[in-house]
């Protein structure tokens, strides 16, 4: 794999971002797994310690990685200007994302690489992702594993992860290339902000209970993978809608 | 997968052996990855430290593959009885085995396993196995990992393997079932032995240098994952030849 290749340009574009990790020995191991599977792009989310000396230990020859890695304050801020992000759980907890095996989900991911940033998103050691976390991913990817012992340790899951992204970007110059624009993770929180205030506004739901539906509208539109074109067409609508509103209650007032 | 499944079956039946590990810790570690894809059995050759309170501490709940581990002096002793072993190095040191991926080898060992034991063995941390390690298994396992930065972490590797084996497993029930009797690993080496001892009788072999001949047999035979009865049936060859190179030498002397 030469640095100009398709593979090489999909695996430059790879995020591992690791939410509120408890120990940086695993951050440090984190790095090493990637640097063998060709990864380099590193993000943390409020890390309990980092840098740290047990981190520089388990990366051993990876510490170019740690040293890149970028410290952020939250999820949002590792995942802008994203257009994919699948979220490693081990098991579905809210029934709202589509489910992927490692493989599918390289697959996914790589594929979307061609179009931008793309992001796999783990969580803490003890506890996984929340479910706010989650939803603000496209996809879940789930290791299979000993439904009684399903626990995989931090950078063995990476390993894992990023074992088969590096075999599904070695067949990236086989993929159809797609020419939409894809919609960025910023775009398409804009949309549901907005969503939000819209259906609000023509009193769509409740005000006390907003969270239900719109996790449901999130389940939804992970699914498409929505463009760019479409957040603007959809958000046109609402703008109508709310417009409508408006004018409804003017005339009432 | 029940207990009684196929998999499930396959999966028992699946040893991991260490050689001469350096760092507890990585034990710990191994048993770890080995419980979370439903692999159990675990043997040591000659490992630096072991029981050790690093080992216990890094396979968390999976203690129980530790305390079940068998020590062994040699590999010879940890292939007792197995019907096919692969080789995990990082690259193919001598040529004298055929290379498979991951992916390749979980599925042959899977298939072998229908037949017996079966092993995926590891080298030591620092240095990997030895070429007369690896001529002592049936094939090598190559993990495709970045070019200029191939070392993963002994647990990583095994991690992924055992991945690789369960996803394997979960496919068994497709499997050709084949009816063959596999020769065990102590037989194929009694092969070995009996054909340096044959080939040196007849004057084929330098006695000064026996092992080069040796190794490209052992490649050959190596690909050909012989049967009992072939065993059986190239001893009595080898027989009948010494036979007559001994009656040779009585009618000379």
């Amino acid at each position: 794999m030469s640095d100009a290749s398709p593979a090489a340009n999909a695996l430059e574009r790879v995020r591992i971002v690791l939410c509120h990790t408890s120990l940086p020995a695993n951050i440090g191991a984190v790095a090493r797994a990637m640097k063998t599977m060709g990864l380099a792009s590193l993000y943390l989310v409020s890390p309990k310690q980092f840098p740290h000396a047990d981190a520089e230990a388990l990366a051993s020859r990876a510490t170019d990685i740690l040293d890149a890695a970028r410290v952020c304050a939250t999820l949002d801020e590792a995942l802008a200007g994203t257009v994919y992000a699948a979220a490693s759980t081990a098991r579905n907890r809210d029934m709202s994302h589509p489910v992927l095996t490692p493989r599918e989900a390289a697959a996914r991911i790589v594929e979307e690489a061609q179009r931008g940033p793309v992001a796999l998103v783990m969580g803490p050691e003890k506890f996984g992702l929340t479910v706010p976390e989650v939803n603000r991913c496209s996809v879940i990817a789930s290791i299979p594993a000993n439904p009684d012992y399903s626990s995989l340790n931090l950078a063995a899951a990476v390993q894992l992860f990023a074992y088969e992204i590096r075999l599904a970007a070695e067949q990236v110059e086989r993929l159809p290339q797609q020419t939409f624009e894809a919609a960025t993770f910023e775009e398409v929180e804009m949309l549901y902000a907005h969503l939000e205030e819209a259906l609000l506004e023509i009193g769509f739901i409740n005000p006390k209970e907003p969270k239900r539906l719109m996790q449901r509208m999130r389940r939804l539109f992970a699914r498409v993978r929505l463009e760019r074109e479409e957040v603007n067409i959809l958000r046109g609508i609402l703008n109508m809608a709310q417009e409508h509103a408006r004018a409804a209650r003017r005339q009432k007032s």
